[in-house]
């Protein structure tokens, strides 16, 4: 029985946090550090005819001017490298770089990009997604197909289309031929933000040696040392990613961004370091968003409410660039079909260049998205059909052992327990019981909802653990602190294993240098990857005080017994010592044990990556309570339930922080957050005033708690979580909506002048 | 058969270097740094009344100032903590650190620290090392009893005497009867400093979480955590040592040093880092210097020139403060009887405290000033029976399998052939063919000498390799480069075992938080310890690689096979696949290999620390050509041969580069190197105008060679050279005086003053 997994200790990094010793990435000082600012583009399209950086150059205080041409031919892009680290020859979205300054300080870069002229000739933009898919828009990557990409992705010659990726299981026909009802709609979400505290930002420093150096707020410092590897056709020992503290990221915080412009700059500047900070409008045109998705469902029920069939296209809008897009569209477009039994199923995404804000990684990763579609249709069909939402999907979620929509056998499935659990915190039986209209007069309404996720797969996840001389522990791993609480339960797995206290354990900073490759930090995939490569790196430290036991106690290594941080031979408990009196036995002049592990799916290895099946799937439901204004249209979630299953809470108060902080997150994208772009590509609110983000103001009474179906190949049974603690709320909120005012609205975010306008319309034609 | 060991390739360092990109300890900058400067003892022994620090605190600029009583009763010394940070109550040398000042630049620092009044009350300075070993000595150290200290040291309570240690071997008094010749003489050495180019200097920072990071110019960032977890209290984790390049140490810039003064300035200033810098004058009296010695030594020998017995009393003058003292004593000690077979032995060396800068190890830890003595009384014992000085060695000199003179059983015992190597390389045998005297009238002499020097037993190291997805290396290792070139010779030991190129090998700098534990780059044993654990690493990455190839290929590891970087299974080399392919092909989704070792010698595991006996011996041998020029006295050494057994030259171009550097470091003890200090303790000549080293205008023609006596656990053979490099360098010289003018000196160094002062003394004796 574990008796440190499982407790909710306090983060082992609040106190770094609290006393402010804690490096995030803007605070990355060097000496002699150079400051970067970078011209943008105010085109969405256009073509650059010349640029001017004579007066820049000129400009005392500047040390280096970049453009474009300097970099000619270097691409970046996890799955296609399409994108420049500056624009060449042509720009593909508002806010994309054009020239770079560094300087002594930030003033004197800001102000000499504007000495830059730049004579651009102005193309024809592509911002309308439907239309960007089409035959006949213009192709915003005409070299598309010579762009080096991986394997998973498909693109469409002469297109916008980037990648296309489709999942079949059984006979879709079929299936609707049988069903007694066939259902079919349209629901589209919009760009967001990930409005993390912290603007992106990154310092590069390229010296006397060539060795390349960057200190960023990056969650995922191999892959980007990779990445930079393949770009700049370095060895990649001659580049060293630090990543400090992430100060929020959900999914932004990956990739090439800052950095390019960084690592431009000190190339230039050499062997100067420049730091670059994004301000709010630069994060806003210029880091990443969420994809916008038209998403068409067709759903074939029979009448005791069995689903039969499936066929969901989805278009993704993956703006400028295709970032994750590709994977995205891969990963996103396999669970569409949502967490139910389905015998026959299609999926098909398309993922489309587009000349708006390059869209990639957001917490979710494209499931969210999805969920909107699939539950606010489940609550349609379930309303025609006379079911109960919650009974409605109690009849097809997929339990244990079923085969999921895309043919994966499942086990770890939460999510009965999930919706049930959701649905009593917020009282779905007795809601009937409750008023309909508060005393203010505005409406009440229920709804609730439920997802999954998948994870990246297969990825790999390496560890090494010093066990110091004095029984202090070191763990070196790359992956990154982004707030999710990670280095805390890694430290609890550990602890566990050698039955140690927690706080003799530390973390150095995840270094390419010194800390072993681990893929990345997303995809909900540390806790599960990292924690099975520690608890083996552990269980490898363990192994060798046993063996160490065996030498000091002279006996066979199986008769010796490790427990509670002591080992002795079995049967003699009162020759106990502990570890450290263990090595100082053994090694006299003083020595440490090193433990190592490289974690990856052992189903996954020897085989082509394709990523597929997920090595886990994440469940969890919200349930929402709303109340309706009708005389503005706004909506204010009052209560929002949600469960989630976490395989295993290894620190249930961690698990619960992440439920409500998703549980808000997931307002945002509901009722307010929404990139307005017009027809010419440019952003109209790119700020925290004019972009709607929400407060504390707007936090409902959050209801969280944990379902815990274990996992069999998870540390301790646990699996990831921080995803799909959003994925629900949307449709959970719509759906109260609908159940307060009757609008169901296809198209997100549930503005007050939406739903309003939804009400007159509505009124209009009663009266009609 | 090796190709990569063995082979002259450039220091994988050489770029770097020659770029200015190294960083060494000076070279460290960081964000709001301070600047600290010292306030040392004009005194050798004193009590300190008073301080007044207010005028300094008062001044514009200064941040924080630091007495002995904000770290009172924090202690540090490797084997005794005798040692505070700054002088706690009483100095007890001239250049003790009384107090000390953080200013935002170094000249505001240095000026406040004149600012600074102190009231001393002087005590009798105790100066003269035999006086100091006697009881009736004034004592340095009241509480010499209660300082913490570890199980080898022996003090002898109410004395100077730090420790005492003594060796016994058959009987010496029986040894001595059996003998016909018995000869008894005293030799003596002098204080010299190391004289790296790189003063000491270290920058420390305490940050707002309580962590303490040392950045620091020190060979041994392991002991140096341990030494300061230790004295501040704190966990080793809590504290965090990263060495930067060595700029030369000479074991100078080991234990705490300017650490000292910058982290107790950080403690204040906190959590603003400091930087110390020590100007030369600071180096000379406060950092570190060679053990003055009195060595009494009695041997007896058979008419045939068979050695019978050996008795040696060394009294080792430590200075102010024990540092390394004890262990050079214990183990210098060991080493007294030299290279021979002596049936009868007695060995016994006192560390002795007097009120002189503190000494510590030195290049060869006791043993250069010890080879002195015995070989320079083996040239007066084969002038007196008769031998040729080489004849007399050879009929003595340990061979395969002997028992050494303390107990050991020796293997690769190379000296014979070093011998005869180096007397060859000379001339030796045509010496006697040579004019006598010059055309210049300078009188032309010969002399050789060997010795042998044993390693610090038992230590440890640690290593990690990671095997990166691109095909580069990484070692994560905290094996210091001070210029010797560990990583040349580390890096050659990798690729061979993994036959790859020894440029696709990146290493980590040494840093406590990221590379494993390794117990010192002191002693020789860089390339013996740190080559095995690195050995055994790399063979764990071949051998995962070998386990890989099976998973690969589907068949037994035994029948995979690996060599020159490619992985195949027995007998389908065509198959074969490089490391990287192989590496793809099981995960294709991103992977590393982690290698990990820790060496610590079998022979010594499981049992308490005591020093001997040594895991490897080394030995050299010298042979000197010299002109006197008998108007002035002045030696000149015309030619110095040097012939080194290194076990096997994993580097034959470092190798060589060694022997020659020793043989110079050797020429300036010899000839003028001399810490001048008088009766009141005060250091007369602290600056490199006053105190004499050798330039290239005194560098000899030397002649390098090696020897190859493969050690059994060595990795491929090798064993440590860079100490024995200078050891008998001294006594070879000493020897070709006298046989060039006819004066044998005791004691170094053989200024031109002293010769000519002997050959006057000579001639009127002649005269008389």
């Amino acid at each position: 029985m574990e008796t440190i997994v499982g407790s909710p200790i306090i983060r082992v990094d609040a106190v770094e946090k609290v006393r402010g010793a804690a490096v995030y990435g803007t605070d990355v000082k060097l000496p002699e550090m150079l400051h970067g600012a970078v011209l943008r583009s105010p085109h969405a399209h256009a073509r650059i005819v010349s640029i001017d950086v004579s007066a820049a150059k000129a400009m005392p205080g500047v040390r280096a001017v970049v453009t474009g041409e300097d970099l000619a031919g270097v691409l970046t892009g996890e799955a296609i490298r399409d994108m420049p680290f500056l624009a060449e020859r042509k720009v593909r979205f508002e806010g994309e770089p054009v020239a770079a300054v560094a300087a002594e300080d930030e003033a004197t870069a800001r102000k000499a990009i504007r000495l830059i002229k730049v004579d651009y000739e102005e193309l024809t933009p592509v911002v309308d997604l439907v239309k960007a898919r089409g035959a006949d828009a213009p192709v915003i990557h005409d070299k598309m197909m010579d762009y080096p990409r991986i394997g998973i992705v498909n693109p469409v010659p002469n297109t916008n289309i980037v990648t296309v990726n489709e999942y079949r299981k059984g006979n879709v026909e079929e299936g609707f031929s049988e069903s007694d009802y066939v259902f079919e709609n349209e629901f589209r979400t919009q760009m967001v933000q990930h409005g993390a505290i912290e603007p992106h930002c990154a310092t590069a420093q390229m010296d006397a040696s060539g060795k390349l150096t960057v200190w960023t707020t990056n969650d995922s410092p191999h892959r980007l040392r990779k990445d930079l590897s393949d770009s700049l056709a370095m060895p990649q020992t001659r580049i060293r990613v630090i990543s400090t503290y992430v100060g929020g990221g959900f999914g932004s915080k990956g990739g090439v961004k800052a950095e390019a412009i960084a690592i431009a700059l000190a190339l230039k500047a050499r062997p100067r370091p420049v730091k670059v900070v994004y301000d709010r409008r630069e994060v806003f045109l210029a880091s990443l968003v969420k994809h916008a998705t038209v998403v068409k469902i067709k759903t074939g029920v029979k009448r005791d409410g069995t689903l039969m069939a499936r066929d969901v296209e989805i278009v993704w809008d993956t703006g400028a660039y295709a970032e994750k897009g590709p994977v995205v569209c891969m990963q996103a477009t396999a669970a569409a079909a949502g967490p139910y039994r389905v015998p026959h199923v299609h999926l098909i995404g398309y993922c489309v260049y587009t000349n708006r804000m390059i869209a990639g990684a957001y917490r979710g990763y494209g499931t969210p998205q999805l969920t909107w579609a699939y539950e606010s249709q489940m609550d349609m069909i379930a309303q025609k059909i006379g079911l109960d939402p919650l009974e409605f999907r109690l009849r097809n979620v997929l339990r244990e052992g079923d085969i999921n929509p895309v043919g994966n056998v499942v086990h770890s499935v939460g999510i009965e327990a999930c919706l049930k659990q959701a649905a009593q915190a917020i009282g779905w039986e007795e809601r009937k019981r409750v008023p309909r209209v508060t005393p203010e007069g505005r409406y009440r309404g229920f709804g609730l909802a439920c997802s999954t996720k998948n994870t990246k797969t297969p990825s790999g996840s390496g560890a090494v653990i010093y066990f110091n001389q004095d029984g202090r522990i070191t763990i070196a791993t790359a992956s990154v602190e982004v707030g999710q609480g990670t280095r805390t339960v890694l430290a609890q797995v550990v602890a566990e294993v050698l039955g140690v206290p927690v706080d003799t354990i530390s973390f150095s900073e995840p270094d390419t240098d010194f800390t072993p490759f681990d893929a990345s930090t997303t995809s909900s995939r540390t806790t599960f990857h990292m924690g099975n490569a520690l608890k083996m790196a552990a269980e490898n430290v363990k192994k060798q005080f046993v063996d160490l036991g065996a030498a000091v106690f002279e006996c066979g290594p199986a008769e010796i017994e490790v427990r509670a941080g002591r080992v002795w031979p079995a049967g003699r408990p009162k020759e106990a010592m502990t570890y450290v009196e263990v090595l100082r036995h053994e090694f006299a002049a003083g020595a440490c044990v090193i433990g190592q592990a490289f974690y990856y799916p052992p189903a996954a290895r020897g085989k082509a990556f394709h990523g597929s099946p997920s090595l886990f799937w994440m469940y969890g439901a919200h349930a929402a309570e709303v109340e309706v204004d009708p005389e503005t249209g706004r909506v204010e979630v009052t209560r929002l339930a949600a469960s989630i299953d976490v395989g295993r809470a290894i620190n249930p108060t961690n698990c619960l922080q992440q439920i409500e902080g998703g549980a808000l997150h997931g307002i945002g994208t509901t009722l307010f957050e929404d990139m307005v772009i017009d027809e010419r590509g440019h952003l109209l609110n790119p700020n925290l005033r004019d972009y709607k983000m929400p407060t504390a103001m707007d936090a409902p009474e959050v209801l969280p708690s944990v379902v815990e179906a274990y996992h069999n190949e998870g540390p301790y049974g646990a699996k990831g979580m921080g995803e799909v603690v959003t994925n629900s709320a949307m449709a959970a909120i719509g759906s109260a909506v609908e159940d307060a005012v009757g609008v169901r609205l296809a198209e997100l975010p549930l503005t007050a002048e939406k739903v309003y306008t939804a009400l007159q319309l509505k009124r209009m034609s009663h009266q009609a």
